[in-house]
């Protein structure tokens, strides 16, 4: 696959825009049944100009998937800017991420469906996920924030909890807030399920 | 939709050969290129007797969907005979649910794309798994076993969890037993990640 990434500030809003197209288009009508020609018109972009930057509809939903991918992460970290605690991360991170998926309801079909479509580009967004992850959990073990464990296990444990949370109470209904989603599942987190000393 | 459930043994036998037959189907090839023809050539079923038991192709996705689901269910409980304690339950349940998708790998294909093909299967399958967890969750802090919580969003929590460390330990590799996964998890879901009292 050739470099298309575009050299201009012209080119970079043509992409943005055919991207955001993208995700529209994907979203609403499933992969198989999206169309160039429909993402391009939402895009007000010419059939033409679609082809200098992608090679076709797979490498626009490819380039889709690693977009959202990148998108989430960026989101969460920029809105844990500051949050140097490792537990309130958590809970801060999970608040975050629910609140961005109520606002960009199509990634969860587009996520999932990239399994079946481009499950490389799928495993790709789960494993850089789960780097960070883990690293991050290492870390704040290290700096006795928390306590010591398999931080691989952790990580997609923890991983697993938030896309589920964000497919209920993000997607599914809005009869919670994000914070109070997080509050409850950031209890869960900290402190697990076992009865707390002292209490009654 | 008319009920085919098989009156005799016999028909009983020939409609578990079928829903045998279509998850090796569909798993390997998926909804689309999935064929009846296919699947009633897996089970040694005449065509023309497929279609006492099914309408078609939705139908027995949608019939495969449910039993994968019933059995995934009816494994984990069978593993969990005698035990009493919540917190064992959960570790218990998770290496029962790992070793199940180990030995059932088309599992996770079939589950995901009902999203695609019949969501409304998918949703039932994850209410009926939530309600069941979110139940058994709000006994055991009745008994005082585990804190209490708001058991909905556990709920959620805890199968993510389970549905990720599934994929990850399951399906994608078996660099980890599921006894030391769920050992791992089970630290974090019975202590959570908050440092331990009395730990250095």
């Amino acid at each position: 696959m050739t470099d298309r990434t575009p050299k201009t500030e012209r080119g970079r809003r043509t992409m943005r825009r055919l991207l955001d197209a993208a995700a529209a288009e994907f979203g609403e009508r499933g992969y198989h049944d999206a169309a160039i020609t429909s993402i391009t018109q939402r895009a007000g972009v010419a059939l033409g100009s679609f082809y200098t930057y992608f090679e076709g509809k797979e490498a626009l939903f490819r380039a889709l998937v690693r977009d959202m991918s990148h998108a989430v992460r960026y989101h969460i970290a920029h809105e844990l800017r500051g949050v140097t605690d490792r537990l309130t991360a958590e809970r801060r991170g999970l608040e975050a991420y629910i609140g961005f998926v109520r606002r960009h309801k199509a990634l969860y079909r587009i996520i999932e469906e990239s399994q079946f479509v481009a499950e490389d580009v799928y495993r790709e967004h789960y494993r850089v996920f789960i780097e960070a992850y883990r690293d991050g959990l290492r870390a704040a073990s290290g700096r006795g924030e928390i306590s010591e464990g398999q931080d691989e296990v952790r990580a997609w444990a923890l991983v697993g909890m938030s896309v589920f949370l964000g497919m209920r109470y993000g997607v599914w209904g809005e009869d919670m807030s994000p914070a109070e989603v997080a509050e409850a599942a950031g209890a869960l987190i900290a402190h697990g399920l076992a009865p707390r000393r002292g209490a009654a």
